[in-house]
């Protein structure tokens, strides 16, 4: 007997049919004598229309309005997702963000979770029970809805998980698993059987979008272990024997539970990258956040960034990445910015950014300089490198960017053998 | 400076542009230092939408997942409508029944409103906010959303405006108030710049569709004043100086607030009634029940109900109308019925009733005599007669039902001035 909380996205519960499919999958769970508590999204597409009836309503709203409107989208299928568990004999009932009660601050729009009270849900699962509740909302201390911005219903998911002790939190989406790197690169791609809250973090901000960022940054910080798996899936033969978690689908949990850690876990490639490079910028206290400053100030999310001392000693080169539609409002802004000093100013567009990602990393000296010679050996030149603990990435022509990853994911003895 | 509750139903805030067109209502009355709070509907066939995704997640759906589901249409058009005032100067906010709150029994769909807190509706209020309040719905002492049923966003406007103690409570609706007759029949038909509740009561029931009948007998035992009025009018134009309640709309109040009043106020038409007549039932105390009963328990909804007794003085003669879509149902029924002794049963379809309406007769002997005299005049035969204090009905064959009704208008002098 195990304590779940699944989690399913908007096109998992599209439309009744749906719904319908993925009761299925709960009341599995259920008849296999867990105890289940279901994290349910809007109707896919139904956001979209409740956001686009505010802006119409008024571009700039307030947003306590927006998120009394847009939460609603989840309540809808709450209740129906209630309603089908009953129509297969799964004793449930749904439950609103300020019904649990899911406390948040007043962020409205993107709120915060302060807490929940588990009380509600915790006595529904110990009778049998399976309470239903909207993801992506709670409720704020002075009574208000509020919501948690986009994607923040599998941050939902983790908290409620994390609040009811849950054994793990399962994301039900439209992929099985997560992938070693994009099938459609690279068509020996492999699921993962399991995968850290760290590696999986690199790899969802570098473009591997089956889950947010934020959520599996709660779940690290709390915890919770993850699955993510299909919906699709067919209900009644997803779970194997002998599986931790089902016969499909990735476990993405702590670092310890991984017995043998690969030095390289993915692959992640970012394409339309565009590069800037300040050269002789002064070399003084301050002076990145001149740089800096001025582009976060204009709302433009830099990627990379790279600074190397020049030859003098008193001035410095900055090279960083943004994306490529972000590249002439950048040099505009740059050109434009106030006391900051430098002799030239240059860049392109048509980069991508290649990253190896693998906590195995930290104690696998010379995986850089590996990284370094499997590019070379294709011919393909680095044009910036910068590292962390457990990734590396470059930048290199976005001619070379699938030739690149397939090599990668090679070299490092990721591809699935062959069928 | 007036205390105002101003409802807008399904049709005035189909859309956007509906929503900000019912806005400027709004603004009208609070630019013209009116305290206002506001109660809506769902963008009309949302409702309709929301119901039928219950009903193909299960035929038969537990009516509190039901309640959690179509609540949510109401929650949409609030947070949407406070935006639009908002984007128009007007502070606004909106209130799901359960922030009010808005008490309710557990009844799930057809819930009954237990009371209302009026604290935060009146501090709002008093500060020149205008609330908006989702019409249909409330919470159970339980903690669970429940809805009043079909037409209850009248309802919770009565109910918000007795709450508040609101000098009057406005229904913007897609008619521009209570006609003596249907004009599509009368062209002559003219706007009643008041009526009774008992006559609205009376003609309510009797098709006249403009309010549901439960809000107006809430109105009534409230002494809550209402004025039908159209969302479609030019907001702007709306209020002409010197009028009580504006310039257009019919303003339901009590009688005493009636100085001059009608004979008869209305001519009502109720088509496609089938009568039954049951001959020499025998005629001993619970035969009525034996009668009815069958046929409440067939969910058939009886209108007219005639009884005379026989020659024989031990037998009594039956006759009631119901929809002519059930008479065949209602035969079926009544054949079968136990207990139930008759000599013989005959009916037919096509009647229609006509009924004249008024709170004058009252104080007027022979509006009976007088109506049926008018209707024999046009050499129109009546086959069945009912009563009440304020309200005369006739059934007549279907095909003279217009005649009858432009005959009986101009007879009570109901005709507009020739133009």
């Amino acid at each position: 007997m195990a304590r779940i909380v699944m989690k399913f996205g908007g096109t998992s519960v599209a439309n009744i049919e749906r719904i319908r499919h993925a009761a299925r999958h709960v009341k599995r769970e259920v008849d296999a004598g867990n105890e289940v508590a279901v994290v349910v999204s809007a109707m896919s597409g139904k956001t979209n229309e409740l956001v686009n009836w505010c802006t119409d309503a008024a571009p700039m709203h307030d947003t306590r309005e927006y998120d009394a409107v847009v939460a609603s989208g989840e309540q809808v299928t709450a209740g129906l997702m209630s309603i089908v568990l009953q129509d297969l004999g799964v004793q449930s009932r749904s439950y609103a963000g300020w019904q649990v009660p899911i406390h948040t601050d007043d962020t409205h729009g993107s709120a915060r979770i302060t807490g929940i009270d588990p009380h509600n849900l915790d006595e529904r699962m110990s009778d049998g029970w399976v309470p239903v509740v909207t993801g992506f909302q709670g409720i704020s201390d002075k009574g208000r809805i509020t919501t948690l911005g986009r994607g923040g219903s599998d941050t939902s998911a983790v908290a409620v998980a994390a609040a009811v002790k849950a054994d793990r939190c399962d994301i039900y989406t439209d992929v099985d698993g997560v992938y070693t790197t994009d099938p459609r690169i690279a068509p020996r791609a492999r699921r993962l059987e399991r995968v850290s809250f760290e590696e999986m973090l690199e790899m969802a901000s570098l473009g591997a979008k089956v889950l947010q960022t934020r959520s599996v940054e709660l779940a690290m910080a709390q915890g919770v272990r993850l699955v993510v798996r299909s919906s699709f899936d067919d209900p009644d033969a997803a779970n194997a024997p002998g599986s931790d978690w089902g016969a499909t689908g990735t476990l993405v949990c702590d670092e310890d539970e991984i017995m043998e850690k690969q030095i390289v876990s993915g692959v992640t490639l970012a394409k339309a990258e565009a590069k800037v490079t300040l050269r002789k910028v002064k070399d003084r206290p301050g002076v990145a956040a001149a740089v800096f400053g001025p582009l976060a100030d204009a709302h433009i999310v830099v990627d990379m960034i790279v600074q190397n001392i020049s030859d003098d000693g008193a001035h410095t080169d900055i090279t960083f990445t943004i994306p490529d539609s972000e590249f002439d409002k950048a040099m505009r802004v740059l050109k434009a910015a106030p006391g900051l000093e430098y002799e030239s100013i240059s860049g392109s567009k048509g980069g991508a950014k290649i990253s190896v990602v693998g906590v195995g990393m930290r104690s696998h000296a010379g995986v850089a300089s590996s990284m370094f010679k499997a590019l070379a050996d294709k011919g393909i030149n680095i044009q910036l490198i910068t590292t962390s603990e457990i990734k590396t990435s470059v930048l290199i022509d976005e001619e070379y960017a699938e030739l690149a990853v397939r090599a990668l994911h090679t070299y490092y003895g990721l591809d699935k053998a062959e069928d």
